[in-house]
């Protein structure tokens, strides 16, 4: 719950070095990866949390790993799943990586 | 994909600080990892991969998110979807990181 509080903090903490994967598309960088989701064509995004896991890694890091549904404005709810890599440098919290996929490649 | 095959080789690469969450259940070491796969219940497992995305870390690692379907015996084919963390040491990729989910959380 925490992590997930500091990974959607109005503050996103990416760093030049982090990568974004939104459904397959790549993005790597701060610049990049804050234009791809400013530029994600929704006005608003309800999500709803269903499952979530957590793990230290060797690194000192935290990976977490989010299964829930959105709805983006009025489309119709959608299931997704999340990964992001949480890494701690000079005291703060940075996302390094993050993954992104709808839930239909499930049923692809 | 070269990961994936890395990752699903018999000899699977696990160390004692590897982390699994099974369905939410962790499991800490190689010991108890390969005591828990070991003891699933089914006879046959066939997966089908649908996406699968792959980023490096800034510590040289490689993260990979897979989602797929997967059919247990004859149990109706379920959606899944795994993140793994492969870390290479003395040359050799270990996997340091593992979380599964059935689909059907996106849907609680």
């Amino acid at each position: 719950q925490h992590l997930i509080k500091i990974y959607s903090s109005s503050r996103t903490p990416w760093i030049d070095a982090s990568c974004l994967t939104w459904e397959g598309q790549q993005f790597q960088g701060k610049a990049a990866i804050v234009e791809k989701l400013s530029s994600l064509p929704f006005q608003k995004i309800q999500h709803s949390i269903t499952a979530q896991d957590h793990q230290p890694t060797p690194d000192s890091c935290n990976i977490s790993m989010v299964v829930g549904q959105l709805k983006a404005d009025e489309d119709p709810i959608m299931g997704f799943h999340q990964m992001f890599l949480l890494k701690n440098i000079n005291d703060a919290w940075v996302c390094t990586n993050d993954m992104l996929r709808l839930a239909l490649h499930n049923f692809g």
